[in-house]
C-alpha cells in the first residue's frame, strides 16, 4: 500500500458513517453529544465468558484520527462537496471513552465500551472500533478456552501462515497471549508487543539436508535449545531415534527441549515417542504437537493418554475457526435533545433480541465478599449508586420472575475512564499486566462457568431502574409507527 | 503501532525460519538456490475451483524487504549473534519468482507459485507468501461461489466490522472483488484499491431522529441516491411507507434507489415490500438485503421467491465463515547439490496427500481448441514442453488408471514471471482488468465445476515423467530411515 504514503485510518469507515455525518453536519446537528455502546449479543464458541481484547488499538486509532490530504482527495473525487471536507479535515475525536481494560472478563449484552462524542465523530469511528473488539476479543476468547483444557501445560501460538492477512497475525497472537496463551512463533508479534517468541525448525531443514541426523546435528551446532521435528519421513523408524542420536552424541552441549511430531496418529506416535525417549535416558524431553489442534482435539488426545505436554496450535486459534466472527454491535442509546439534555433512544426488531437497551448505563461485576466468587454482572444507570446499596435485587433481564437477593457483596465497576473530551487520561499496561489480569478475573468465576462443555449461564442483569427505562422507551417507540401511515 | 518508526514486515516471519536460516548461514549453504512451491492440498467450501488472489501485496512485501535497526536490535535482544545478524542486515529479496496472476482458476496440488532463491532468504519469506495467499485465495474464492448464486444480481461487501482486523477489512474486500462482487462499504478500501464504494445510512440515523420520516428526509436533502433501511421500528408499518412517503414527496429531486432490510423474515418482507413499492408506483426500486447472508441463505431465499435484488454481503464473505482459513503450504522441491547442480527433493508422511511433488514444475491449462472448454490442467517438469505436442496423455495422479488423451487443444502456461534474480519484471495491472480475468477464466469452465453444491472433479494431472520423477523420490527416500537405527 505504498500508494500513499499518508495511508490513514480515518477512512477505514462504511460508507455510510460519512453519508450519516454528512446529513447531521448538513442538519446542524453533528455536534450534538451522542452516547454508543459496544456490546455483543452472545458468547462465542458456547462459551461461558469471553475475554476482553482491542484497547489498545484502540486508544491508537482514537488517538491518531484524522483525514490525511489523499483522504480528503478521496472523497472529493468521489462526490463529497469542499464545505462538507472542509469540516472533515478539522476532524479529530474530541469525545469520552469509558471501556473494560483488556483482560476483563465480559458477557453478552453489557458493554464493553462506552464513546459519548459529537454525533458525528461517534458515527465514524464505529467500524473501526467494532472491526478492532470484534476479532481481537473472539481470539482472546478462542485461546483462553483452549487454555482451560491445558491447564498448566504449554500453549504455542503458531498460526501466522492461516491469519487473516497481516494484523490478524500480530494482533491475534496478542490476543491469544492476553487469553493465557504462553509463547508465539511471529517474530514480529513479539518485537511489537513483547510476547515470548517460540520455534526451532521446520521440514525444510530436513529435506535440505536430505537426512534427519545431519539436519539435527546441523541446528544443534548452533541453537543451544533444540526441539527436532521428527516427521519428516518416518517419525519412530527415522526421526525419533536421530533425535536421540544427536542428544547422545552432543551431551551437555545443547539443551534438548524434545521432540515436535506435525502428523499422522498423534496418540499413537507420543505413547511410542515417549518410551523411546524414556528408554534412551531423556524422561525430561518434551514432545510438542502440532496438526490442527484445538480445545475438541486436545481432549481427545488426553482422554487416550497421548503423552504431549507442548502444545502448538495455529488455524484453530488465529482464524477462530470454529465460529470465526463475533457479532458485536454498536448502538445509539442516548443522545442530546434540542433543549441541551439527554433523550434515550431505543431501536426495535422483529427480533427480541435485537432490541437495544437505552440510556447511560455502568456495568459492576458483584462479588461475594465471604468466598470472593462473582454473583454475576449488573447493569445500572449512569446515576445509580449500587456501590453503597446494602442489597441489591438481580433478576433475569428475561425471565424477570428469576432473580435473588445479594448482600455482603462488593460491586466493581468495570468501565475505566480511557479519554475525556478527547485527552487520553489512561495508561496503557504492559502486556504481562494484561495476560495477569485476565488470570485474576478468571479465578472470580466458579468452575461451572468455565467449562467447555455446556457452561452454566453467568448472571447479567439488569436493575430495576434499567429496566422500566427500556420498558419505558419500547412503549413509546412503538406508538410511532401509526405516525407513519 | 507507533512504538517502532521503522517496523518493518521482514520479521513477519515464523520463529524457526530464522532459526533455520542461522544453520544454513552458520554452515556455508545460505546461499545454495532452493526451489519452494507453494500449493494447497483441498479447494475450500466444497467449492469447484478456487481464485487466485494475494501477488500485488506479494509483490510489494518482497520488493520492500529488509531488516530495519529496530529488527535487528529485537534479533540481537532475543539472543541471536552479531555475526549473523551482520548478514540479515542486508538481507533483500534476490530471487525468482514465478507466480500465477491474480484471478487466475486455481486447483488443490497445482503450484501457485515458485520461488527459486539463495536457501536462507526463501525460507524466512514463507510465513509471509502463506499468510498472504491463505486469506485472499480464500476470499476471492468465497466471493466467487456466492457470485455463482447470484448471477447479474448486486453483490456488495459489507464485512469490515467483522473481519479479522484491519489488513483483513481491506485486502478482503480487494480480494471480494477480484471474486465479482461489484462494490465495498469500506472506504479505504475504495480509495487504496479504486473499488466502488457503496452505502447509505444506518439505524442510528433513525434513532438520531426517533422517526423515519424524517430521518429518511433530511438524508435525502443532502443525497441524491437514496436508499433507505426500513427496520429500525417496524418494516412494513413504518420503514417502507415513510420511504414511499418520502420518495414521493422529494420525487425527481433525488434518485430513490430502494429500501434496505436488515432483520426480520427477509422472504415474508421482501415480497410484502415489493408490492407496497409497486403500488405506490416505484415499481423500478430496488430491494436490498444484509444479514448474515451466504449462498445457502440466498439460494434459500431464492427459492421461496424473495424479491431481493441488491445483496448485502459481510461476515460470512469476509472471514469465510463457514471454512476459515486454507491450508496453502511452502514446500522446498529441488535444492542446489554441492556440485552446483540442482537436486530434487521430497517430504514423506504417514498421511499420503501430505507427500510432496519433486522438482521444478509447470502447470499449463489444457484447453480443447474446438469448444473453447478446458480439459483439466497439466502439471509437467520445466523442461518439458506440452505446448508442442501433438497428443496429451492426461492421468489420474493417485487413481492413475483413470486416463485420456487429449488432442487439438492449447497448453496454456498459468505462470508469469514475477520477479527475476531481485528485479521485477511484472506491472501490476489495474484492480478491473484482475476482476475481468476472473470473469473470462470462469468462461472456460464447464458449469458442472461451477455449481456450488457436489460440483464435479477437475482434472489436475501429473505428466508422466513428473510422476517417474516422484516415484523414484519416494523410493530413494524410503530407502533413508534404516540409516538412522
Amino acid at each position: 500500500m505504498s500508494r500513499y504514503e499518508d495511508d490513514s485510518l480515518a477512512l477505514h469507515t462504511d460508507l455510510y458513517q460519512i453519508n450519516m455525518a454528512e446529513t447531521y453536519w448538513h442538519d446542524g446537528i453533528h455536534t450534538k453529544k451522542a452516547v454508543f455502546e459496544l456490546y455483543f449479543r452472545k458468547l462465542p464458541f458456547g462459551n461461558g465468558y469471553g475475554v476482553f481484547a482491542g484497547l489498545e488499538k484502540i486508544v491508537d486509532y482514537l488517538e491518531e484520527f484524522h483525514f490525511t490530504s489523499s483522504d480528503i482527495n478521496y472523497l472529493k473525487e468521489i462526490g463529497y462537496p469542499d464545505d462538507f471536507l472542509a469540516y472533515l479535515q478539522d476532524m479529530t475525536f474530541t469525545g469520552t471513552l469509558k471501556s473494560m481494560r483488556e483482560g476483563e472478563l465480559v458477557f453478552a449484552n453489557e458493554p464493553i465500551l462506552r464513546i459519548e462524542a459529537p454525533l458525528a465523530e461517534a458515527q465514524i469511528v464505529e467500524t473501526a472500533l467494532l472491526n478492532i473488539v470484534n476479532y481481537q476479543t473472539l481470539i482472546a476468547t478462542k485461546a483462553s478456552r483452549i487454555k482451560q483444557v491445558l491447564g498448566d501445560e504449554t500453549a504455542m501460538e503458531f498460526g501466522s501462515r492461516r491469519a487473516h492477512e497481516m494484523d490478524a497475525a500480530v494482533w491475534g497472537t496478542r490476543a491469544a497471549y492476553i487469553g493465557g496463551f504462553d509463547a508465539t512463533s511471529n517474530v514480529r508479534a513479539g518485537k511489537l508487543f513483547g510476547i515470548p517468541v517460540s520455534g526451532t525448525h521446520a521440514h525444510a531443514l530436513v529435506q535440505t539436508y536430505k537426512d534427519e541426523y545431519k539436519a539435527f546435528h546441523k541446528y544443534a551446532e548452533r541453537h543451544r535449545d533444540c526441539v527436532f521435528l521428527v516427521d519428516t519421513y518416518d517419525t519412530l523408524k527415522s526421526g525419533v531415534p536421530a533425535a536421540i542420536r544427536v542428544a547422545k552424541e552432543l551431551g551437555n552441549q545443547i539443551n534438548f527441549i524434545g521432540i515436535r511430531l506435525d502428523s499422522g496418529d498423534m496418540a499413537y506416535l507420543s505413547k511410542e515417542a515417549r518410551k523411546m525417549l524414556d528408554e534412551a535416558g531423556f524422561p525430561q524431553a518434551h514432545i510438542v504437537a502440532s496438526n490442527d489442534l484445538d480445545e475438541y482435539t486436545i481432549m481427545n488426545l488426553k482422554a487416550q493418554g497421548a503423552k504431549i505436554d507442548v502444545w502448538g496450535i495455529g488455524t484453530k486459534v488465529i482464524t477462530a475457526y470454529d465460529q470465526a466472527a463475533l457479532g458485536a454491535v454498536y448502538k445509539l442509546v442516548s443522545i442530546e435533545d434540542d433543549e441541551g439534555g439527554m433523550t434515550d433512544t431505543i431501536k426495535l426488531s422483529a427480533n427480541p433480541e435485537k432490541v437495544t437497551t437505552p440510556g447511560l448505563k455502568r456495568v459492576y461485576r458483584i462479588v461475594n465478599k465471604l468466598n470472593g466468587k462473582a454473583e454475576g454482572d449488573y447493569i445500572a444507570m449512569d446515576e445509580e449508586d449500587p456501590q453503597h446499596a446494602e442489597r441489591l435485587k438481580m433478576f433475569h433481564p428475561v425471565h424477570t420472575f428469576v432473580s435473588k437477593f445479594v448482600t455482603d457483596f462488593e460491586a466493581r465497576e468495570l468501565h475505566e475512564l480511557i479519554f475525556l473530551n478527547g485527552v487520553r487520561l489512561y495508561e496503557l499496561p504492559d502486556i504481562d499486566s494484561i495476560r495477569k489480569r485476565t488470570e485474576g478475573n478468571l479465578s472470580l468465576l466458579w468452575n461451572e462457568y468455565k467449562r467447555a462443555l455446556n457452561p452454566e449461564e453467568y448472571p447479567v442483569d439488569l436493575s430495576q431502574q434499567c429496566w422500566d427505562n427500556k420498558m419505558k422507551n419500547i412503549e413509546s417507540a412503538k406508538v410511532q409507527p401509526k405516525q407513519q401511515v
